[in-house]
């Protein structure tokens, strides 16, 4: 190698003590945003009015807020509130439980949000899909109408729940376990849900009374087709009616965002129109059905309510594990969305705290799941809001509502409140989103779609565990099968690249690149090692039929082998005995750290020479010419 | 750009109809070695010729089998015989099956391999720990004492049913599926097998009659130290004197690898000796158990002895599938450590194949599970043997045996079989490999002594996946977190390497470079955008306070980025927003043709523009500095 005097050798890093690696390793495990960097180099004091500010961001923005803030978030808050009322009541009906939950549930969560989180435009309550998983798993184990008190106390069990898993995911900064749930799968599952909601509320506009338990789509049309003589004409039109006028409006104040108040509005409006033509017609004594009484006052305390010696406890637990999970994820998502709307950060671990206390504290107060809702989140930042006060407002609006309004929802017909919940879920229902899916990535689209078809005809569950479960097999399937290209010089240039994605680029003489395309690991050892030789196998094949000169040498490219396992290294042995079999030599190019630490430790590195372990293809290459030219010459 | 006139721009690949790639994925994915490669055109008579050389490697070899050949196939088969016929007999007690049954497995299954199996190495018969994984997983169910029959017919019944499940992986072209049993699994869970296999024989060795039916260490302790009354000295001298006999021996045959044959014939000499002492001294009359009476005869047809209708059906299938894994996982590491040894090549998915039929076929013989165990392949090689004729010369021996010569093992006492089991089991204890382990990869020492502890402490299937648990978390954790590194220029060259692996390099002011070190999906999504903002943020702090000149470009090296979901693209965006937010210009260096296509059809590439796309590290350098010092200049 005497020709190649400017060589630059591979280093081979020094070893790192135990602790130190283990150390670094699980920093960047848990806590991969570094949230303690701010507290370097400070007082105590300061430390701890620090540590203060980092779990109630209300602290750190609070001394800044503005009369002029005040004013955009108090107009945020009312008009949230206006679409609280109502959903919150439709929810708690889809959730099996009293309708009055609903409202408290939009009272003291949306104060400890406030208080604790760190979005901006994320509006606090329940959520739909969150709804009808809890009734779908709770009912599975207790009738709601048959135990309401039973069922409602294991609601408030599973919230509790619910709050302590969120919670406790946030601070043993594990809140990378949401990113299990990939963006195609919730994209599926949504719409999946959406549809699964808008089915049941079919009941409410049809006025039937008996109606299937279950949620997949074919027994919610067998339960509807098998009794036509329920079917309720007036409910009926009037579903239509109130539908059309909530799609109208929303059609409205998406053509001209400023007018985002009517279709803020709109839900309210009809609870009032439906209330008043009900009372008036006195509809409710031939057949439609009302809310019915509601009790006046603020949330009564639960904790006692708390079923943590009731047989049901597993299933209370399991409810709130998956609705909690289920909230996060909508929750973080909408969170994070509107961050980037507005240029700032949102911090997930601290996100998932909020919500776990908001969830906890609200289990303790008559409160059952609520996470931040993205068609409520959506009117708040279209309203204008500032910071967290409108959640404020709008809780201050709900209080004044339970303590003198509740009497006005007498009247209200179930039906307003299902056309309410359809017209909020006909927007999770994003057909374009799967057409995009489908152009980018084919196998997101298969998840989605296996997501969404799961949750129509099979339940809620299953389409999740399926799309998880999917999503998980791509990606193990794409550490088992990682790509090997063959390279080639670029004409006019040093580069060497892959052959299939630069046509112009020809192969060296003699010489056989390949890219291995991932970290080596037991999971694909075994077909790296085939399919190395194959390649092998068939260039030589080529240069057989070509009569060109014989392969000599094969380079590995190793750039994308950020780590390697024993498994790796024995494959790696195999391979270099293998090329060696067929009178070739092995070449290593641009290996990583880690890479190099393992081969010097397995001795690897002697069996290989470190005179054949280059930092780049290029000198690679160069190597193996010179020592062809030199055994031409000779 | 106009100063920079030699720029290669990176190609965007053309679309691909989605059919062809989709069969090239499918290609990868289960024909990665490409079997049919030899089947291109031929004439369909050649065709069917090879399809039946590829099912029965025989017809390929035995045209140019040579009485040279046959010499040393004929000594290695008499040497294997000589340790097959008391391991048989043992490790069929192992199972708690009749010890005829040991014998028939070493007659019937190796002539279907020597037909069928690619290996030449390999010698067939029962292994220990898939025996006594039957024994546990079966005796959970039926006791093999009280229902000897039921449990004898349900151990063909899950023999047929991992003869099923071995060929159907291999037909399946499913190999890869034991792939994600590691090198560190396999040696941890083979070195808690033996413990627990050594362990049991501490009851043919104490005499001792009733034993635990568990196999963790705590409950075999307590039920020989809570019985001592019960211990035998005859026979506990016997067994320990048995035992420092076949270690010594087997000290000789690894000092001097050509006195092979001296550890080989040991265990039959002890059963010789055993045995005529035992016949001389009538010792089976004072307490020394012995193997008793065996039936003379081949094996007869179990056929019709296959519990389908059984409801303990689940259990034999489970007990199958568990014991097929095993049985695979070990036959394929055996063979493909000697084909390496000898420069040939085994594939995978035919042995699987091979494995299947040999038990299926066995399961209708009266034979139990079988596989190539590691010590008798030894023997077979270090005896010399050349072709899977040495096991045809076997089973003749072991069907000479059957025929004439079962009454001589009447007297043969229990307590030699425990001592030939626990000297097989010794090997496989080697706590070098979990030396080796540790000093690699400690990860992998993890995982491996997890296995061990898991098989010694709970049970064998704990143990098992605990340690396949490990794996699978550990590749999902590395792909959750990838590495991110800052590269640098090194000193004297055009190279860009990470600053953490080449400390000579330094960066390039106003430039920070950061390589991404995997795939992009959403299991790693959430975690590089943070990653990223925080290295922006880290190196911001770090120019802040040396006041040098300020940063402009982030330049992101894509080399391992092999593959992107969507999740992946949104992630970009984000990515691309926020680095633009804080005024600075995000540049793609070397990206791969997935993300390039991927880039195209989600309209990513117009937002980041192609004139910020370059082949290589270098060339983005290149371009921002020229950039740089254009604005500079005015």
């Amino acid at each position: 190698m005497g020709g190649l005097d400017h060589r630059i050798a591979v280093p081979v890093p020094p070893p790192q003590p135990f602790f130190k690696t283990m150390k670094s390793t699980m920093k960047e495990t848990f806590f991969p945003d570094d949230p303690l960097r701010q507290f370097k180099n400070q007082t105590l004091c300061r430390k701890v009015a620090l540590g203060f500010q980092y779990f109630f961001p209300i602290l750190e923005w609070a001394p800044r807020y503005t009369l002029d803030y005040f004013k955009s978030d108090l107009i945020a808050g009312i008009t949230i509130a206006t679409l609280a009322i109502p959903q919150g009541i439709s929810y708690a009906k889809l959730t099996n439980l009293p309708p009055i939950v609903g409202l408290y549930s939009s009272f003291v969560p949306p104060l400890i949000y406030a208080m604790m989180g760190s979005s901006r435009d994320l509006a606090v309550g329940t959520v739909a899909v969150a709804s009808l998983l809890m009734a779908s798993t709770l009912g599975d184990e207790v009738s709601a109408a048959q135990q309401p008190t039973l069922y409602l106390h294991l609601a408030f069990t599973a919230t509790f729940f619910a709050g302590v898993f969120q919670a406790a995911l946030g601070l043993l900064r594990l809140g990378f376990i949401i990113d299990f749930l990939s963006h195609a799968t919730i994209e599926g599952f949504m719409a999946g849900a959406a549809t699964v909601v808008s089915l049941q509320q079919l009941k409410g506009i049809m006025g039937i009374d008996h109606f299937t338990n279950k949620t997949d789509i074919v027994s919610v049309m067998r339960s509807i087709f098998t009794q036509t003589h329920e079917w309720e004409w007036r409910t009926g039109v009037m579903g239509c009616c109130f539908l059309i006028f909530l799609i109208l409006t929303k059609r409205i104040s998406k053509i001209r965002p400023k007018l985002f108040w009517i279709s803020a509005m709109a839900p309210l409006t009809l609870v009032v129109i439906g209330s008043l033509a009900v009372y008036l017609s006195h509809a409710e004594r031939h057949g439609v059905q009302v809310v019915g009484h509601l009790k006046k006052g603020l949330n009564p305390p639960s904790l006692t309510d708390l079923e943590f010696g009731s047989q049901y406890l597993t299933t209370a637990i399991k409810t709130g594990i998956i609705t909690g999970v289920i909230g996060l994820a909508e929750g973080i998502a909408v969170g994070r969305s509107f961050a980037m709307f507005k240029n700032y950060n949102i911090d997930g671990n601290k996100e998932m705290v909020a919500f776990g206390t908001m969830n906890i504290v609200g289990s303790f107060t008559s409160c059952y799941l609520t996470t931040g809702p993205f068609s409520r989140s959506a009117v708040n930042y279209n309203a204008g809001c500032k910071t967290a006060v409108s959640n404020i407002v709008m809780a201050i609006v709900v209080m004044f509502t339970l303590l003198f309004l509740t009497p006005l929802f007498r009247y209200t017909p179930l039906v307003v409140l299902s056309s309410i919940i359809i017209s909020a879920m006909l927007n999770l229902i994003d057909y374009n989103v799967a057409i995009h899916l489908w152009k980018v990535d084919k196998f997101d689209f298969v998840v989605c779609m296996s997501a969404f078809l799961g949750v129509v005809f099979a339940s809620v569950e299953i389409g999740l565990v399926i799309a998880v479960a999917l999503s998980l097999l791509r990606v193990l399937l794409y550490i088992s099968r990682p790509r090997t290209l063959v390279m080639g010089n670029v004409p006019g240039s040093k580069m060497y690249k892959s052959m299939d994605h630069y046509t112009v680029a020809s192969t060296v003489p003699g010489i056989l690149i390949l890219q291995i395309g991932s970290p080596i690991y037991f999971t694909n050892a075994g077909y790296l090692r085939e399919r190395i030789s194959r390649w092998i196998d068939e260039e030589e094949d080529k240069l057989k039929s070509s009569e060109e000169s014989s392969l000599q040498y094969v380079i590995l490219e190793m750039g994308a082998v950020g780590s390697i396992d024993t498994s790796g290294l024995n494959m790696l042995e195999e391979v270099k005995k293998n090329i060696e079999r067929r009178g070739l030599k092995m070449v290593v190019a641009n290996p990583g750290s880690e890479l190099m630490k393992k081969l010097e430790k397995s001795k690897l590195m002697e069996e290989i020479g470190q005179d054949w372990i280059h930092p780049t293809v290029e000198k690679a290459v160069e190597a193996c010419n010179f020592i062809l030219h030199t055994y031409a010459q000779t």
